[in-house]
């Protein structure tokens, strides 16, 4: 974990509860059916997620470090279809910690339209570099947790 | 939908139940963690379900239909990583139905370990071609249940 | 073509020529050599000149309508990796026109260092909506052309 | 490098020159445009390479070993688009081998449609596990183009 010392970004006023991650949907991540594909959304939630690290002065993994967060569950509800060029937003809040997860919550939005909302489940490991499969699961750290909620404009 | 002639093909024996789908992870789908990223599980479960309909004789909607079946929900619990050119299944089987959707649920497996298993529950539309803003929730024909239950070795 | 209002961006002093894109790479277009994937400079590219076709103030084909640009060629030259959370700049021109075509050149750059560069080569087509195999080719509009120079900084 | 012992597979007679790589297109492969996105054809390329050397009894960089492949160009000329599950041919041979690289040549095809071609040009490094930054240009090893060359029906 690097401590960085960029200021904790504040959720956009207005917008639904906790950190405010925007950008606009790219052509490729169409199909055709004309409309974002149902996978890309986990890659939004993915980058909701790391947009709130950074803002909380933190790194996720880079594949340098021993620490990371795989997977244990992800879930998305769809609402609204989100197109080409459409510019959205992904409010993300911590939802649960237990001693060895961390699950986010996630809500999409177009403007006022609501797009979706989903969650993911994240296990604390520690692995050797380059060695994938030598994962074992371990405590969060408290502190990352308290600057994530603090990023996240939850009482921490 | 256009019927098709293929003949049904049968789970494969000692699998999870349900239709099965195999093949081998490409480079691309690997993050710098060294492991398959978990957006992609969404898109094999989806390859299953495609697979699924052209093994009980049907054609998912190619964009040159005005059937649609957008997704309404996905959910996947992670087991196990997969990794590079790892051979895997997804055995997938009708879940439940409603009025208007069907639910299909998915099994993972590497050989004989777990890799983890989803769902996802896509709604029947009707749209015009090339207005994918033009979608409207329709019934979804009993005879597509039916070829699919079959495919996947379920009672019809 | 919808001609919007918005104001032609200039390009970035002292980057490469052209107009700059700029954005972060995200984690799943990593793979698991620890680098960005070698497909996804070609999605850069794309990105960047849908970028530079919104600075001049001009719609790309946005599936509704009957315009669309597929490509001819498309090549890149890899000169140094880029990493996770790299911030990245893609500056774009207009490389070359023909009666049917546009051709751009692309510049890849992390603050100094030169990452890549390439080329797309487009046509100009028509087609129906929803019929993707409908295509014409058709001459390229002479005001598209002036509109990607003048937003790219080059004389019109 | 680990030597496998699967059996060298020839390439399919009355295909394009080279190693036969086939394979259907996935949904999420094609964009709002009705067709597969232009930057899955370099992933198209790299499957087959991949294919090809599991034909040669070699493994390509796993992440796990210290020699890998990245690519210096990548080149690809757009024929006839694809179309959701169509079933396609990637013909891959050796072209050109120099000291420290290996150019790949591809053919894509629809049974008798001409799609598209390609090259990619991949370097020979050395790496320290889970240090991507720490790559050096090294010596092709001359078993290997044997190996490769042979798998692709070319004379070694």
């Amino acid at each position: 974990m690097t401590i960085q010392d960029r200021p904790t970004a504040p959720s956009k006023p207005g917008a639904a509860e906790g950190f405010a991650y925007s950008r606009r949907v790219l052509f490729y991540e169409t199909d055709l059916a004309g409309m974002v594909h149902f996978s890309n959304f986990f890659r939004y939630m993915e980058e909701a997620e790391h947009a709130l690290w950074r803002a909380a002065g933190i790194r996720i993994d880079g594949g340098r470090t021993e620490m990371g967060w795989p997977r244990v569950s992800a879930t998305f509800e769809y609402r609204s279809p989100l197109f080409f060029e459409d510019d959205f937003t992904v409010a993300v809040r911590v939802k649960a910690v237990t001693k060895r997860t961390i699950q986010y919550s996630f809500v999409v939005t177009r403007e006022t339209t609501a797009i979706g909302s989903g969650t993911l489940t994240t296990a604390c490991v520690t692995r050797k570099l380059g060695q994938p499969d030598s994962m074992r699961s371990t405590d969060v750290p408290e502190e990352i947790v308290a600057r994530l909620r603090v990023a996240a404009g939850q009482a921490a």
